[in-house]
């Protein structure tokens, strides 16, 4: 498998890259090696900036220095591209502490679309567990000026050693391999077949919700998923009318089972929360930065890089998605700093809403390239959209749509960029073979016709158009970086970035000037009931195996990423 | 070796093992794994009690808790023994906001003996960077409220991928080599050799402390020297007259490198800091719990048992040293359950001041077994005991000398007890063999002739009492626990304290009744000069070396443990 890979490699080196190409791959890699902003461009959206949720301020700091940023380099048609989020919300300090049994000062974050306490709430702690609507009742009463714990505190198990992890030669191997019984792991398939459970969660919340306002709960204490101090933060629902009404925070899972045992024991633990939040409600819209480097052709085809700039709220959003975000720019601007005039427009898009559902590059995509019909009935669209029933058949496609060629994103950390996934796109495999070949000092190359999911490329695979994700190093980015309280610049490694920033470059090049566009996989479409059926049944089993693991269902309300 | 270990197991059981003796092995099993009381000593310790700072409110509440504990159980001669230690010190709160350039909770945990801040204290920060008395002087009239950090950030590296680690068996076998060439691990003859280095450290810190104190700065900024949002704390100097006058936190490394590159950016970030602590001087001594099985020979040779009872105060001192404490009790209580009347006395020693070196046993040691000459000099009088010039010679022993026989110790986290460390003591060897054997299904029961420094058996083996310490797995004790913010009972293995505390009731058992004490390496003596010339130029060699990795040099006051 190996010795046939490199011989392939060699010929399409031989055969597709012209010199005039290797002289451009030269001139990108001492840009992108010898010249590099990537680490600058990440201090400022980092240091300086800081956390960057959607519709927060920081957010639209975010939008406006990337704005003058890409303007600064020379990038043309550079403006700031609204949709409708709902409130912004920010915090600019939180802080809880144990006032009895004994004084402790624990460390918690707010989850994000709380209100804040207006000064210090102090409340007897109970633990309230309730799954469904009718467990709602035996705390009717219960539970005023309380500070409830969501549930009562899990065993920590022994941690895993793979902390920081690179692959090695087998695992590249391994996920080259297609498997045809494994749905991709995003499609709109199959987040329609999961919306009975969301459906039913989603309405347990709303209640939940209506019922701890009426209840007069003073606070709520969510167990952070990740164990040994790190805090994993998620937010409420951010749509106007629906935002939690009571403050809540996530601490760390040992200051929960801390408090858990002590009322195993008897004990009243008693709290003080403060958390010092806002919403923000002047302007529900959010923000993508858009920008171009137009094409000379008459009537250009679109070439398109980017990741989201938004963050979650508990540290800097450096590995997620600060990386993706400076890799990007990084990659346009060493293309802007050789005066490259692409044949096809190269056009960078930076994300508001991702985290809450991948929001920002939906509705551009829907702006501009395809649009999926929405619900008609009035309480559906009062619906979180993921819980739509109908998922919009059929797709109806934009003039743009078929000028547009490709979509490259990058939201996996840090991580050097190992080869690509090709989201079963077969036709896509020899062409980017071809175009890793001036890196394959640099890189292993590995393509795999699997699917990755989770981020903004799927915005563009779900209706019809190519949009890619690179194999990246896993490093720590997910086993302790991902929406924790340390992921901060010092986590991330220049050197990775550099990596990426110049393959990017390079294969933005190559699809800027490449004879034909991309090819696509065939158009999207709805299936049938019974293959629905099937799925689902699959969806539910898989739910169940996750749900053994159990550590993810402490979600306010499920959210894509 | 494998083999050759298994046939010495297998003749020293034919041997050695009486039927009375196996009897008595299962009874301990029995009691040690289906009636135990191990997790509940710890919670007890842990979540009722908390941090056990010692000197503090809460130590004083272990020692009573311990000492009502081993009373109830029938324990005799039940006591706390005083020694001179010096401030008592607590804290019920701290916090840390960062409040420009931009708003973010930090996270931060006092220095122990340091003040509170008596409300907030703002001020804006600046780098200090000396490390000589020399370096002071740049500083003169700069500092008058600000508040200061104990030198730059520093990069984080990649985090290892070795969090919870158990020995195998080639790991195991490396271990039982000796190296004749390598000093064991603690001797007083390495202390004093260390001596200048230390001295100068020492000077420099008086010095500083004068310094900060006239400068009028605001408050003390330290960086955890362990990453990933884990806390390490330390202590400044808890002697009367010595402590550090200006309030001092340790935040996350993460959080101290965002201040101090904003500070490289030119920004002056602008910290709140409220740090609620108070010193106890109403009470200058700490106390040792001790407790007794008499033995029933007429005048009984001694068996020692116990661990440090103090802790940091970062979390609640779990596995550092909780596990110990609640095991040693727990091999006592089963002893105790059985009914069991030693000949010779089983007594239990829970050592305070531990953490800030030794200072616990090395009490009980010199007030019953062995004591060293204390300097005249008045000027050597004053500073804390490792600096002392000469390290005492000759030992001076008192009659309880001959009557013990060994002191077993436990204080290196909660996992299993995998073999035992001689201290270099052969004659132990078969001994620890034959003891092991009615355990081979429970340990490896490896013994090694290397040595383990760092805690309390070091007291009795410096004046040349047998003092050992088991060999335990590594769990993840030195990767995250050890004096970390995370040291909660939610990361001991219940498994391995009851493996333990089973198996260190069996080697009372076998200590008690064993027709003779315990075989003694020769009295330590002090070594000629050429000697600890040598010594100090491999001490010197070895803690560049260590300077090198550069980790652990923030401690205000070099400490032992």
């Amino acid at each position: 498998m190996k010795k046939f890979g490199l011989s392939l490699l060699c010929l399409s080196l031989s055969t597709a890259y012209a010199s005039d190409d290797l002289d451009m791959a030269n001139k990108i890699r001492a840009e992108g090696f010898y010249n590099s902003e990537v680490m600058h461009t990440l201090e400022q959206l980092t240091d300086e900036i800081g956390p960057r949720l959607s519709g927060s301020p920081q957010m639209k700091k975010a939008n406006d220095w990337t704005l003058e940023k890409l303007k600064a380099w020379g990038l043309k048609n550079v403006y700031l591209d609204p949709f409708e989020f709902g409130r912004g919300w920010s915090h600019d300090s939180a802080s809880i502490a144990l006032l009895s049994p004994r004084e402790v000062s624990l460390h918690g974050i707010p989850v994000a679309w709380t209100p804040g306490t207006q000064g210090d709430v102090k409340g007897d702690v109970v633990i309230f567990d309730a799954a469904s609507i009718a467990d709602l009742a035996q705390y009717k009463g219960k539970l005023k000026g309380k500070i409830i714990m969501m549930g009562a505190g899990k065993n920590i198990e022994a941690p895993e050693n793979s902390v920081f992890q690179r692959y090695d030669s087998g695992e590249l191997s391994t996920l080259t391999e297609f498997d045809v019984m494994r749905a991709p792991s995003h499609s709109p398939w199959v987040t329609s077949d999961r919306r009975d459970g969301a459906m039913q969660r989603y309405n347990f919340q709303t209640t939940l919700s209506t019922f701890l306002k009426e209840e007069q709960v003073a606070g709520v204490i969510y167990r952070s998923w990740r164990q040994g101090g790190l805090i994993n933060v998620f937010g409420s629902d951010h749509r106007v009318g629906k935002t939690f009404p009571v403050p809540a925070l996530i601490i760390e899972a040992e200051h929960y089972n801390l408090l858990s045992r002590m009322i195993d024991n008897g004990k009243t633990p008693k709290l003080s929360l403060n958390i010092d939040a806002r919403f923000h409600d002047n302007d529900r819209n959010a923000y993508n930065t858009i920008a171009e480097i137009p094409g000379s052709d008459k009537n250009p085809e679109i070439v398109m890089v980017g990741g989201h700039l938004d963050s979650w709220h508990a540290s800097d959003g450096a590995v997620d998605n600060g990386a993706g975000v400076a890799v990007s720019m990084e990659a346009v601007r060493i293309l802007q700093a050789l005066n490259f005039k692409p044949k096809r427009t190269i056009r960078i898009g930076l994300w508001s809403g991702e985290e809450q559902g991948l929001f920002g590059s939906a509705a551009y995509v829907d702006e501009h390239f395809a649009t999926r019909p929405k619900p008609t009935d009035k309480n559906e669209q009062a619906l979180p959209s993921y819980l739509w029933k109908d998922q919009g058949w059929p797709i109806e496609t934009k003039a743009d749509h078929d000028k547009f060629s490709v979509y490259f994103n990058m939201d996996n950390g840090s991580g050097r960029f190992r080869g690509i996934y090709t989201e079963g796109n077969v036709a896509a495999k020899s062409i980017f073979g071809n175009w890793f070949s001036p890196y394959s000092d640099l890189s292993t190359g590995t393509i795999t016709n699997q699917s990755t999911g989770g981020t903004d490329h799927e915005s563009f695979d779900d209706v019809g158009l190519p949009g890619f994700q690179f194999i990246q190093d896993k490093l720590d980015y997910g086993s302790r970086l991902h929406h924790t309280h340390i992921d901060s610049i010092d986590h991330v490694v220049e050197a990775d970035l550099k990596q990426a920033s110049v393959i990017l470059a390079g294969f933005l090049y190559k699809a800027a000037m490449a004879d034909e566009r991309m090819p696509r996989k065939p158009m999207p479409k709805d299936i049938s009931n019974l293959q629905k059926q099937q799925m689902k049944l699959k969806a539910d089993k898989a739910r169940k195996n996750r749900d053994k693991k159990g550590n993810k269902n402490l979600e306010i309300n499920s959210v894509k990423n």
